[in-house]
């Protein structure tokens, strides 16, 4: 039987929701966050196109620095009609963003890839329909006073009091809060099986 | 112009989650358990129409004891081909549950009533369509010996670990996780606007 090497694993992202969900997916992981974002959207480039682009960027330089380890890098894009909304600049401009979001549906877009040695192995992109419902503008204003929106993509975080603002999605739910867990499972998964077929006796 | 009164907001429920769900539709209430859950689904019932008569019968058994208040009662019934799971009996039970529920779509009604004084002012009933990966005996084994199944009806928990089993939803999330937060904000407007229109001077 050939021996089945799983290299460690390395999460590329500082955020404390990112790391809640890759606890469940149940891989041992340790986090070194990827030195800085993105910047905006290439001309043409989709949002779909832009998280992909954005995720294998965080891997492939955090790779580079652990050259032993698989990395995950991820970005959610929160994306309406074809434009992608990135955190807010300030109150004022989340306050336009949740009302452009209000009472119709828009994507979230998160791009997952594993990286090694600067090299990308496999990238994914969860696509999820969120649906709010209509908002008064001091609806909007008292949300925004929370602070909860300022740092978030589209201003809003469904796993807090954003959810009060969503009627219903399609898709993956854990995409909207940054990780989608089923395909990161499956990009883990298919991962570690490419990387031991590389390292098995043939068999394969 | 007539002067408006929001009665006090009772949730007949024990459940941290609603409320902490109810806490982000941003009313004032208190919680008022009701004494005992309802027994089985009755003969020929589905599960829409128990999760509609269980909610039901809760607001109205605390609107009893505390008629001043509007009571809002909730019931979670996860369905499977139209029969009912309730919560597992033991892990054996949870196990056969997950089984049942893996690589399929299966349905999470809950329902929502508001009463007052022992009448029923308003009920409502939201459904998801909740879609689970594929498992294999030894993840539905890992998932039940965390203990987190055993309280939960259909024997998993969405916004806990079992997060993980659950590839897409189409629906309200906060449904799945025991009170849809967009639908029980309109039953409560819908009530609030009722008991003015009552106590109001005629002009609506």
């Amino acid at each position: 039987m050939p021996t089945r090497h799983t290299p460690r694993l390395v999460l590329a992202s500082a955020s404390p929701r990112r790391r809640a969900l890759l606890e469940l997916v149940g891989w041992v992981f340790e986090v070194v966050p990827a030195a800085e974002a993105e910047g905006p959207p290439l001309d043409g480039e989709s949002p779909v196109q832009y998280a992909r682009r954005s995720a294998e960027a965080k891997a492939v330089a955090v790779s580079r620095e652990a050259p032993d380890a698989v990395v995950l890098g991820a970005d959610t894009v929160v994306a309406i009609d074809e434009t992608s909304l990135g955190k807010p600049a300030d109150a004022a401009d989340a306050c336009r963003m949740l009302a452009a979001l209000a009472g119709r549906s828009h994507w979230v877009h998160t791009g997952v890839s594993a990286a090694r040695a600067g090299e990308v192995l496999g990238s994914e992109v969860a696509s999820t329909q969120v649906f709010f419902r209509a908002l008064s503008s001091d609806e909007i204003e008292a949300y925004v006073a929370t602070g909860e929106p300022l740092d978030k993509a589209g201003a809003y975080g469904i796993q807090g009091r954003g959810a009060a603002l969503v009627e219903r999605i399609e898709g993956c739910y854990s995409n909207v809060v940054g990780l989608p867990l089923s395909r990161t499972r499956e990009l883990l998964i298919a991962v570690d099986e490419r990387i031991n077929a590389g390292n098995g006796d043939g068999q394969c």
